[in-house]
């Protein structure tokens, strides 16, 4: 079979068409679409997590693997395994819940406390009584008649998408339905009586993390996760907004790749609570000032050059149908307000989520990720102060060999002792990678026992460290016992690409300290947020280098505390007026602009001589 | 060449594609389109007025008409009758001012008043200063800032469409740029010095009649008509709305069609008036209840059924975005309310504009069309009164065999004398059809004539009465005097279709008054409004049983009041106030309920047998 044929895929029930090449695993090609299956072998045909159930079209027959796992009835009745089985023509599929990856390990502190619901979308149930010859008023006012009769809500009015929907939903459900009215708009209307949902999002750079929300309780319902579509076109932001600008319809398609993958992720929440999309009525996105700017297709030349000026720093309410949202057909999203073209929502998010702008101490937030957010609250001060470092998706287990997402068979804790390496997995499972938290420690460790260097180079002379493909490198699971049947290795350009990311969060902290005059002993807490969930050890990142010695800091991990300030604004009037406050009281500091930068850069990226070995 | 053969036509300067085969003429293919070229003779060859600039592509020959009336430079230079030439490939023709109809006649009576302009955008001129690094406002707040510093304009914002066009504007305007502000919204921004703009338009079933408003002064600066393009999908309201219901797409198909045609009017105006789109920045557009509903794609079988309920009645703003119409990023539609299933917008508008929610007289407000709305103003009362008669389009001209619109050549006066035909035609052309007028003033002559009877029957005794291709008919202009190079003559069946037409408008008219106890006496004014424009001779009207006898009734003809009231509203936030109040205070009669309407509609139909012959 030629190889440049492909097959269109049809994922069920979550209705997902993904393209399929004869030569790639259909576990593959879902996951090149966003699609992940679950799997702690990673695609190897040895765990039998990726199952999926044939509906229609011809496969390529099961392997060995498949044969040793499934059972004959099981074959029978078309289950396959995902990672074994290629297309030989178009296919329907089932995807069974269980083979779907609903999110990575929630990454979400227990700290961060909990806020009462006031939502701008509520619901108002009505059984209104049909139209004859002698009461022919329309539709939208028999509604809004009935709105003011049983709820004395007055002057409530419609846009058109809505109106559209009003008189087959009345007339095919006995005129009882539910309306869901924001301040005076009807947004959407439904069937019977429902609840009314909303959907909080972090469009991070590299991944994006979103929560189904019950407005009138708060009450998550549901999470999802998928990598940002757009690393197709550039895994930083500058290359992404280098991109648009080389392309006449760039911004396009950069804008509909992450409205697609939103919509898949609305479509996964939906399958998983049983619920319909017209139910959810509101939403809230965060993400830097580029993500946002390229989700609402704003123009963003203006970003990538000096002075790095956004379109828009004001905070959004957007039409859901002009994201082509798959929402209530009035639902509106709103993005809130960013700090500076590289200090976004998502930071201001994350401010909120940690009362940052509460504190009566002196506290630093870092959120990080491919760029690193920092803020620094003074007591007394009527402002914050941010920053913003190009940090890379090291800690998000990009650009390293052997990196993944915190998901199953994710390295997480590594001790490397004299006799050989401690480690702990995610759910215990063989080791199939490292996330977040594995590598700081593996880097940690490795420093710590000798075997890099101060400069990060690895001690060649020693008989632990290895010599691979991509020169020295340290084993830290050999291929017998992990769970892809390959080594699980850190090598010298993964050490590299560690300390480009520590060298630039490093040199933010310190520039913003001295830009505001606050020694270092005056931080008496931070806050970390960000890729490495709540599982990172600090004392690994200080040894490391990955923090400064702040001698009398409190460390506070409180993982993706920007989804959780989504998720605030999302349901609450009060916490978007706070996000309104926080982005006008808080000052940027651009960090190219210092003239030390470069050199903080450089000393960033050494390991800390004054180590406890 | 094959007659399947299509070719693309591009009409410069109006940036109009249309579509030619090889055996239609240029002028043809345009009319299709919607592109009237002026023209006297029709489209023969004769007149010398469709003249076209053939810019590229392949064409037939000159004829002998051309070589006759073009000179050989003419010729050499491209020059061409639109109505001579033939595609042989795709073309791009350029079209000159004077060959484009720019509008019919205008039908505006002076004694309509002015009123006073209030309007909702506002232009505010500005001169910014660029950002630095040390100033890096994003572009929305340094409009925004200006606006506040220099116009004290406070929270002013802008939704994702104006947004996106700031960076650009603003950079390569060297900052100095006038702001559209709608209340506190920016609906857009152009460079330099400009005028805000408006488009009031009258969406008829029929035609379309559009203006160009000054918004700041109210003035007029063009006019432009179009027939509805929907027409190919049904000539009256109940066909299209079938239609709809029929096919799935329907809706989409007749909201697309109907939106090109506004726009292909907003390029013709912009051309006139030498202005760019991003200037209009306000629309107000009327129609009916169904072609609003089409035009903006709301549901519309509960509107073909009884009990005929609006699926929405009250007013909308809608973005033009939604709409597709090209105009400021950020601009709105009003569309008014409506009364009733089958009193819509333009009736309001037709309300508002001839002040009859305002009058101390007993008064009739008739807007004659493809439906003919009426209203009933009596003193004192708090609501006024109104129905709707379908009356189909004879007197616009359609459904007559040479039925026209109110253009150069069309009989516009008739009477029928001892030895011949004393006839006025527009602009003193050679006759090629009857508007309106002249179809009202043909058939009461007809009768006072003797040459129809009561029931309308032609009197084929009668040596002037001829016998043509549909049986029965009189010639009004004999070819050799037409400017058609055809005999203009009306028939039985044309006959037919004006009673039809009268019937329904007499019955409704006397329905109304014994609905609402009004004795025929009580009336003492009549405004008619509408198809004939300001051009009927009411004595004919009243003889050929259009109107009852309203023994005291004063007539006023007030052309397309429809057209003035959408622009009043255009213009005047107390105009909306008024419609709105005027919707509110109407009530709508059901005509096809009265158990009489069946037998008023068959003796309105009949001639008065009173008349002074």
């Amino acid at each position: 079979m030629p190889n440049n044929t492909s097959f269109q895929v049809q994922l069920q029930p979550i209705g997902k068409r993904v393209t399929a090449t004869p030569d790639v695993s259909l576990f593959e090609a879902a996951r090149e679409s966003g699609i992940d299956l679950t799997s702690a072998c990673g695609g190897e045909g040895s765990c039998g997590q990726c199952r999926i159930v044939l509906l229609s079209g011809e496969v390529t027959p099961p392997n060995l693997d498949e044969e040793f796992i499934l059972s004959e009835l099981e074959l029978q009745q078309g289950e396959r395994l995902a990672c074994c089985t290629f297309a030989r023509s178009d296919l329907t599929v089932h995807v069974p819940r269980e083979s779907l990856i609903t999110g990575q390990r929630l990454q979400i502190a227990s700290d961060l406390r909990e806020i009462e619901p006031d939502p701008l979308v509520r619901a108002y149930s009505l059984k209104l009584t049909p139209p004859t010859l002698e009461d022919i008023r329309p539709d939208l006012t028999r509604v809004v008649d009935g709105l003011a009769e049983a709820y004395d809500l007055q002057s409530v009015f419609a846009g058109t998408a809505v109106s559209r929907t009003l008189p087959t939903i009345l007339r095919e459900n006995d005129w009882q339905v539910t309306v869901f009215v924001r301040d005076r708009e009807i947004v959407g209307m439904v069937a019977g009586e429902k609840r009314p949902l909303g959907f909080a999002v972090d469009l991070g750079t590299t991944k994006i993390a979103a929560y189904l929300v019950d407005l009138a309780t708060g009450e998550d319902l549901a999470s999802a996760g998928a990598p940002n579509p757009q690393i197709g076109y550039g895994e930083d932001v500058i290359s992404r907004l280098n991109h648009v600008h080389r392309n006449p319809n760039g911004g396009q398609v950069l804008a509909q790749k992450v409205r697609e993958t939103l919509n898949d992720l609305l479509h996964e929440l939906a399958y998983e609570t049983n619920i319909t999309l017209d139910q959810v009525v509101d939403a809230c996105i965060v993400g830097n000032t580029a993500m946002t700017h390229l989700l609402l297709q704003l123009p963003v030349r203006q970003l990538a050059t000096a002075p790095y000026v956004a379109a828009v720093g004001s905070s959004l309410s957007v039409a859901a149908a002009e994201l082509e949202l798959e929402m209530a057909p009035g639902a509106t999203v709103y993005i809130p307000p960013c700090i500076g073209g590289y200090v976004g929502a998502d930071h201001v998010a994350m401010i909120l989520a940690c009362d940052l702008d509460l504190e009566s101490k002196t506290s630093l937030g870092v959120d990080i990720g491919t760029n690193t957010e920092i803020a620094l609250r003074k007591p007394g001060a009527a402002f914050l102060s941010s920053a913003s470092c190009a940090s890379g998706p090291a800690f998000e287990g990009a650009h390293v060999s052997d990196g993944m997402r915190a998901a199953s068979g994710a390295i997480e804790k590594v001790r490397i002792t004299e006799s050989g390496v401690d480690l702990t997995t995610i759910d215990d499972m063989p080791a199939v990678g490292l996330c977040g938290s594995g590598i700081v420690d593996a880097t940690a460790e490795l420093y710590r026992s000798g075997l890099i260097n101060n400069r990060g180079r690895f001690a060649k002379e020693n008989v632990r460290v290895g010599n691979g493909r991509f020169g020295a490198e340290f084993c830290l699971v050999p291929a017998a016992n992990s769970g892809s049947n390959r080594d699980v290795i850190i090598t010298q350009k993964d050490v590299n690409e560690i300390q480009l990311a520590k060298g630039a969060i490093h040199a933010g902290l310190q520039i913003l300290l001295e830009a505001t005059d606050t020694p270092a002993e005056e931080v008496e807490e931070v806050i970390v947020a960000g890729a490495f969930g709540s599982f990172l050890n600090i004392k690994n990142a200080i040894a490391m280098g990955l923090f400064p010695e702040l001698p009398n800091a409190q460390y506070r991990q409180v993982g993706n505390a920007a989804v959780i300030g989504a998720k605030w604004m999302l349901i609450s009037r009060e916490a978007r007026r706070r996000a309104e406050k926080i982005a006008h009281n808080t000052n940027y500091n651009e960090l190219t602009t210092y003239p030390k930068f470069g050199r903080k850069f450089a000393l960033g990226m050494l390991f800390p001589e004054t180590i406890n070995k």
